[in-house]
């Protein structure tokens, strides 16, 4: 009577869902959604475990029109590389909207996470960077640094870049790799002001806790996607007051974003506002822009639906009989 | 590097995890620890996709010891019947509590939800009911009131027991159909206050959104399990008020069970404090209690940990490497 469920793994979804100008488009179009359309996106559910270090958070988000939506499962287990296990993991339920039946499981462990986060950076710099900006500079250098800078490529003709991290081992690794994937030449600072300076835009990704971005040029764009839970800050307050502030989700970014520690009450744009011409967006080439990025429920069925689409198309995945 | 996934159907879970004593005493175990324990049980998150009449509950709870927790998920698609498909379906994600790795999916359908439910009926029941009860009346015809009166004879040796429902076929087909599963006679009544006449234990089991029960004789014990969200109400404000009033979780009832209804403040047990032995249960025979019970994500995790161990034994389901 049910239909089977599909099963898509890590490797086939790798295939079907590289970070490329489509995976941005799917997660633009998310964003615009997200402003024109009676979007239903619940607060995210968060269970804590101290005990072990560990962290879940559930997000979903049914967009009126879309034929799926996802229940988006994402642990972060800060104890596991100690036993040789990624920190972060997960997966994501796909449902049909229409009859709430679980049709997709997408066995990713957080693979899409990277690439709708990802996408996300590059659709806030799309949307708010300079027209002619050309360098970028990353802080910190994990997993996310590089993708957020690779995504940055498909929205802007980078010329070059330069990273930051805590552990100055992994910045020079980071350079070294991305200087081969990127084809551009990237150099690893030795301080966050060093790999700000020049910089048109500088992308945040960390796990700090108190503030590691102070200053930044006239003009540039900020794209702040570390924080994403209460106690997380990257960006100086001073800095989240001086710039032209834009959030993914307001009623997150309030909580669990930069907004939260900069103490700014009042009313900000989000960025699908300024993608579907409802907000402003930079004002000039001397105006600080910053895109506060929390991920979204929105996102994570954006990019399911995309990879369930693909996988149809490529007859990918295995079925399984319930 | 990542363990396989263990997946188990709908027809694997039935027979892992009949509705039995050991189901009771793990609902009870959990309700218990939720009393006892520093248990992290986040509030529910709802979606609701009223273009499609659906609704999406995802429930999740650690509890301390426990080597698993469950993120349940749980649709109501109430279109469903018109397409052939029943309404209620969903699964069951279980992660490692020292990991956070996805180490099995529950593809129940939903079946282990009415098990947890079905036992949390019986554990309340057993705990608040007196002791020699013996005659239950249902209100509601479906499978939870079939699973419900089934859970009570794990607890009070019933002789008999009648139903109602809006739908008079209903009743009569639950009448003879439970008469014949349950060996004792089982009789359909035409208005509530016939079924509920000499029933020392009445359980309500309907999506009702205005009170169907308004009195009940003295000594009766209530079990109002079909509340679970906030525009749904089965009990008079009057009979809330003259009861016992006992929660699954004081949190939940507020604002989704029959609490939220009867306008009541102030302080009420919970099942678990009643079970640990911090606040007292029925007082003497004359008492009337009422057990409100909207679903808690530490049955989900009970169930599912109960569930793993038995597939664990028995060797059942397949494992997927990803």
């Amino acid at each position: 009577m049910r239909p089977p469920v599909k099963i898509l793994t890590e490797a086939d979804l790798r295939a079907l869902v590289p970070l490329d100008a489509e995976a941005v488009s799917c997660i633009r179009d998310a964003f615009v959604a997200l402003a024109t359309k009676p979007v239903a996106m619940p607060p995210i559910l968060r269970l804590d475990i101290p005990e072990h270090r560990g962290e879940v958070d559930v997000k979903t988000a049914y967009v009126p029109g879309l034929t799926h939506f996802a229940i988006k499962i994402s642990p972060g287990f800060f104890g596991n590389p100690a036993l040789g296990l990624p920190s972060t993991n997960g997966m994501m339920v796909v449902l049909s909207a229409t009859t709430g039946l679980v049709e997709a499981l997408l066995l990713d462990n957080g693979y899409l996470t990277d690439v709708r986060t990802a996408a996300a950076g590059a659709v806030a710099a799309d949307a708010l960077a300079r027209r002619g900006a050309t360098r970028a500079a990353v802080l910190g250098a994990g997993m996310q640094a590089r993708m957020q800078l690779q995504a940055l490529t498909l929205v802007r003709p980078l010329t070059g870049a330069t990273v930051w991290a805590r552990d100055p081992a992994m910045a020079r690794a980071f350079a070294r790799e991305m200087t081969a994937t990127l084809s551009i030449p990237v150099a690893a600072a030795a301080m966050v002001e060093d790999a700000t300076a020049g910089a048109d835009i500088v992308v945040t990704t960390t796990p700090a806790t108190s503030p590691i971005l102070h200053h930044v040029a006239p003009g540039t764009h900020v794209t702040a996607m570390g924080s994403d839970a209460e106690h997380k800050n990257e960006i100086a307050p001073d800095l989240v007051a001086a710039a032209h502030y834009v959030a993914d989700r307001l009623s997150q970014t309030r909580t669990l974003g930069e907004l939260a520690h900069a103490g700014l009450q009042g009313s900000f744009p989000e960025l699908g506002q300024i993608l579907a011409g409802q907000a402003p967006g930079r004002s000039d080439d001397t105006q600080i822009t910053l895109a506060d990025l929390t991920g979204t429920g929105i996102q994570d069925t954006a990019i399911a639906t995309l990879a369930l689409g693909r996988a149809a198309k490529a007859g990918a995945g295995q079925t399984f009989t319930r």
